[in-house]
Formats: C-alpha cells, structure tokens, sequence
C-alpha cells in the first residue's frame, strides 16, 4: 500500500521536473534569459512569505504557499499565454488546462490528486483570499520584473502603462490595497523613465 | 513605515532572483542543462506538499515549506558545494554561508531577517523534526534525479553507490524509515542498471 502510494507520488514529481522546461514571456532579472515557470513558482512562493502580511487578515499561509507552488503545472501540458493575450486565446487556453489538470493530478493517488485539483481550481476562481493573494503576487511579480528591466517584456510585446493598470490594478487591489498603491506608483516612475513602448504619433 | 517595510521586501526580492543563476552540479532531467537553484528549491518545496504523509508524525508543513524555499539563499554569496566534497571544503563552505546569511537576510525588515536566518540555522542543524524532514528530501531528489539520468553526476563525479548510501542514508533513514527503504531499493536497481561509475580493476 505504502509503496503503491510512493511509486505513483515518485512519477508525479518526476513529471513535474518537465515544469522547469516551460519558458515564460518575462526575463530573468540577473542573466540574458526567459524565465521557466519552475524558477517562477519559487520566486513567489518565497514573495507569499515575504508579503503576507499585507494580505487580507487572517491568510492561511500553508494553503496560500501550496497554492503558488502547485499553480502552473497544468502549463506543461498547456504552455504559458501571456496575460495580454486576446480573450479568444485565453479560453482556448483555460480548455487545455483542464484536461492538462486531469492529466497531472491524476497522476498521483486518489486523495491527493483531488486535494491538488481543487487548490489549483481555487486558484484559478480568486473567490478566496488565498486565492485573490495567490493571484495578486503572480502579477506583481512582472512589474517587478518590469520595472527591473527597463520594461524589457512590457517593451517586446507592446504593452502600455495604461494596459498594465487596467489588467492587473483589479486584481492586486482586490487583495491587497496597500500593495496596489505601492506599484501603481513604481509603474508612474517606469513611465518617467521610458519603461514602456514609444507611442506613434496620431 | 509601511512604505519603509515594502521598500525592503521588494529589494529582497529582488536580490533573491539571483538564485535563478546559481547552478547546482545535478542536471535537469527534461533538458540538457545544469539545474539552478530556485527551480531545485521549487522542486523540494513541492516534494515536501507531495511527501509529508512519510514524515514524522506532528509535521509543521507550513514551517517545513518554508525552510525549503530559504535554504540555498545563501548561495548566492557562497555558490554550491558537491554534497561529496572533502571536509575542509565543506567547512569553508560553512563559513561562506554564514556571511551570506548575514548580509542576505538582513536586507529584510529586523524582525523577518531574524525569522528567515532562524529558519536557515534550523535547516541546517537538522535537530528538529522539520529540518529533519527537508534535509532528507534535499538528499532524496539527487537520487531520483541519478536515478532518470542514469547516474550522470554519479558517473560525471566518481560516486559510488557506497558513497550515496553512507552519505545519505543516515540523513534520509532518521526523517523517514520508509522513505529511504524506498530510495535504498532504487539505487539497488540502479547498480543493476549500470548507473554508477565503472570500477578500476585492483
């Protein structure tokens, strides 16, 4: 029984081992490289530990951190859409990654599966705190990457300061206000330094 | 003062990205390239949230998971050691961590630097259950790791399964007899697979 349960959870983390060949949009701050999504979840597993305090009272850490860890896998199936994709190319995407969930989480026993399942479901819904915490650090963590790199990603894909607080001020500020105001400012001296694309003239 | 506490987190955050360029001496198994440091922190993290039902019993995973996600910080001043290495080089080594640790953490705000040094220490003097359990995952992921690649560091390196049992198998046995049962029958196999480097005649 016991080694029925370690053989099936031993292939689960092998396969998750494909997670640090998934390539991200964003760039690795200190090395001329994209980021894998591997390198990502630890990056903000270690900002929910840091930043949880300005999260909404009462945060459950452990489900918040188990959240972040787990929250991309489905990805090495379904690969990484940047968050400024079309509406069309989001669904499609959401689609793959529901049968890259069923695949993955099935993988592992019964119960655990279930359990990965449903927090990478919570995730995805944002209807709890751990979940609109979760959420709000994976977006913060690009403007941060952002601001670091002379907006290199921002500058590559065409995407405006504007574009950048309609998509991601909803949803950092629905959990953590303070959190919002300090990159809503962060984005205004971005702007001040010509970290975003030049406009063309009208 | 919120704003001074933002200031120094994201700056550690920051600084931390640096992890995603320190390469350990095991190989990723998807791809043909050294691991780094974040996405193997990333990888032990999600082996604790995969393998916590081996641990002793009254695991701490949220204590547990956060001492994975801290605990190669330090090498970003002090760069990875071979767990094979000669006892002055791990002394020195030791030496190296502790001032990183020093500078690193202390960038944090006083009272969450002395939180995540105190969570590094705990790593690393493995007295309690927790540490004890990340510890042995730390050593149980090289194995796997051998174990898909047929050996590579182990025969890139000169290790023999003696080596991996003398090495590891205190550390592995003490957090979880099972699991290192486990991990014992696979490098078994993995002699009878030729995955450990050849012998010279004597």
């Amino acid at each position: 029984m016991s080694l029925g349960r370690f053989t099936l959870q031993l292939a689960f983390l092998h396969e998750a081992d494909k997670l640090k060949s998934i390539l991200r949009h964003s760039r690795v701050t200190f090395a001329d490289r994209r980021e894998n999504d591997a390198e990502h979840s630890w990056h903000l597993a270690l900002a929910v530990m840091i930043l949880a305090e300005h999260a909404e009272p009462g945060l459950d850490r452990l489900r918040t951190l188990e959240m972040v860890l787990i929250h991309d896998l489905v990805e090495i199936d379904a690969g990484d859409t940047i968050a400024y994709a079309s509406d069309t190319a989001k669904a499609a995407q959401a689609e793959r990654e529901r049968a890259a969930a069923e695949r993955l989480f099935g993988l592992l026993p019964a119960d655990q599966g279930s359990r990965l399942r449903a927090l990478f479901e919570e995730f995805e819904q944002r209807r709890t705190r751990e979940a609109r915490f979760a959420r709000a650090l994976d977006r913060v963590q690009p403007i941060l990457q952002n601001v670091h790199s002379h907006g290199a990603a921002w500058r590559a894909n065409g995407v405006t300061a504007q574009m950048v607080r309609e998509l991601n001020g909803p949803i950092i500020r629905d959990a953590s206000p303070p959190l919002w105001e300090r990159m809503d400012e962060l984005i205004t001296e971005a702007e001040a330094n010509g970290c975003f694309p030049v406009r063309d003239s009208p």
